[in-house]
């Protein structure tokens, strides 16, 4: 008898992950491959930081920690706040989580029925429509341009045939990079608690900006859910660690759940989180070398005939409009990848409609590999115009 | 404007690990405190295991890494198929996962709709169940008892008056350490096989058993999921890492759930998990003391009173009766813990109807704090047994 496959786990893939194996498979056939493609700072933690870790795993069992997190990471990252947002937090509201996924999953799980109406910014991060379609939720895509900044608004909301149950807001958002200014946040927070609309707050980009600091929604109200991440300021992406900053309704939803379904987050990666909150200026040097790269993109790509792009406020991501040399952005990428051996990711992981004419170049690796790709990404691109779209 | 909580979301806590912080509340109160209340080997890796793993540190970025983990752990986990089980397993239907946890997270979205019954036994770990309610499936509780020895058989399946989706077996056992002989769990597989079951295989404890060697699923049949981890032989609790064995139409699902809900395992415990596969005997000394302490526990509680047990066949897990002396676990093991400083877990844990009347001593500690247990636990307990159950 052959059994069944469930119809709610057949999400669609994370593509840029896709993107990362073809592109591991093409540098294990010996090509040279320039990494565009991933958000994922080419640094990993800074040296003092390590060598502490090192001492750490010969000295301790790492045994599991509690579900919420050790106790000392919650107070440090409450005092974040207070140095960095001027807020306070109490460490009870804080959860540590296994990375900003485990945050995701945990959040969607202690906030939202089955069936209840999430709505989300298109485009913006894969993982959140398919997490909430994975759990039953319904994802309700807002579609958003240049004319919000890419981001959603209360004139939006107000729009909307039918009310939401949740909303999900990234500032700075992935793949645009734009940044919600605070008064605009600050209305979004005041009409979701007016609406009952859980706010989630996604901030993992916090930290990476180029104009004026991302405002976190901690010091805004109580009651959106916060998430964040070592992985993007910190480049702790393979510790997989995160956390959350909760309405207090939801601590115990979120432990009990924390308790069941991850038992704890990584004992190590959470030691590794203290250490570099403690060394937090030693990450200052990647912001400006992010700046570097951004600016390279800004500089170089309009001269390839690339001369749209979202503002990319913050994170590492320059979202392009590609809609004059393809109307598939899978077919594109791969081609460039192939022709070029540089990994860059279609917009359709963002947007399954529109992103079809667009691209997300990913700054966060070595200038010199950013500088690279625009020199071979150049000629490459004046060869398409020439042949025109029908040729892609 | 209050927002809710969700219903799905308040699921019950995982008792044992309230039972670690009450606990360790009264450690730092500077009380001395006997752990027998988690499953957690006291010790962790070897030494020559952790200063690879703190070379590693200081040579290696650890990004993330592509979401069904490393080839090279993939095929060291086939490998040891081959020369445990003597089984070939194809490595790329493994997929590693963070802890055992995330495996049935997984295992669950990409096996069962929302509203599935999957049958489990009852006692059992309790997160299976919480999973399952919180992902919207329905646990179908098992009463089990000595007469099956605590296990699940395909007369018990035969006998439901609803059909089950799926079907989760654990040899050994958690909390009762039972082993499933190989012929009747040949006989489950087929049965599930046959009906249309699909039956999850929980083998976390594998390598840790007193008699015969427990088998897997993973040489009868393909259609089994297996779930395993690093935890347990391996003592890698806080590393968070573990694995599925998949039917082959099960892992491109449980790999885009992969890449949206936990983008990949921990890095490191990754590179962890490879090098501790390379040094399996360095573990085997471990078993010995598990074996060891559980016959001080088989040897000194019957002097004490109590005399009826599960079989302990493997895990590291005495489950033993206190119906005598209580009627609600809960209220004892917190009496245990106040008066006599030792922490075991409340049979409620595992069973919420007859689990009242039983608990969990986890003997995966080390042999002194067994021996000294049992030697502050016997006259606990003969002050109990004069004073009667009405006492308590």
């Amino acid at each position: 008898m052959v059994l069944k496959v469930a119809h709610r786990g057949q999400i669609p893939p994370f593509i840029v992950m896709d993107v990362m194996r073809a592109a591991a498979k093409r540098e294990a056939e010996g090509a040279s491959v320039l990494h565009l493609e991933v958000g994922q700072p080419s640094t990993g933690l800074p040296e003092g930081v390590r060598a502490e870790l090192a001492r750490r795993i010969m000295d301790d069992t790492l045994g599991y920690t509690v579900a919420l997190g050790l106790d000392g990471l919650r107070s440090a990252i409450a005092r974040f706040y207070r140095e960095t947002q001027n807020a306070d937090v109490d460490p009870a509201r804080i959860a540590i989580t296994t990375g900003s996924s485990a945050g995701f999953v945990l959040a969607f799980l202690a906030a939202f029925e089955a069936g209840d109406r999430v709505g989300l910014a298109m485009p913006g991060y894969p993982a959140y429509r398919h997490i909430l379609t994975a759990l039953g939720c319904e994802p309700v895509l807002i579609p958003v341009g240049p004319e919000t900044r890419y981001q959603p608004t209360v004139e939006v909301l107000d729009r909307l045939d039918k009310p939401l149950d949740g909303l999900i807001v990234a500032s700075p958002a992935n793949p645009t990079g734009t940044v919600i200014p605070p008064e605009d946040l600050q209305a979004l927070v005041t009409a979701c608690g007016e609406r009952g609309i859980r706010l989630i707050s996604d901030e993992i980009y916090h930290g990476i900006t180029y104009g004026p600091a991302a405002v976190s929604t901690v010091g805004m109200a109580e009651h959106p859910v916060v998430v964040n991440s070592f992985s993007k300021y910190f480049c702790m992406t393979g510790w997989r660690l995160g956390w959350l900053v909760l309405p207090p309704e939801l601590v115990r939803p979120v432990e009990c759940l924390a308790q069941n379904l991850f038992i704890s987050p990584p004992a190590l990666s959470q030691h590794a989180g203290i250490i570099a909150l403690d060394h937090r200026e030693a990450f200052e040097g990647n912001i400006q070398r992010y700046a570097r790269n951004r600016r390279i993109l800004l500089d170089g790509l309009p001269a390839a005939g690339l001369t749209r792009f979202a503002p990319a406020d913050g994170a590492f991501y320059l979202y392009a409009d590609v809609g004059h040399l393809t109307n598939n952005s899978l077919d594109f990428c791969a081609r460039v990848l192939n022709e070029t051996g540089i990994a860059i990711t279609p917009g359709l992981d963002f947007d399954d409609t529109d992103g079809a004419r667009w691209v997300r170049f990913s700054f966060c690796g070595s200038t010199e590999t950013v500088a690279t790709a625009v020199e071979r990404l150049t000629p490459w691109l004046e060869g398409r115009k020439s042949s025109g779209r029908a040729g892609l």
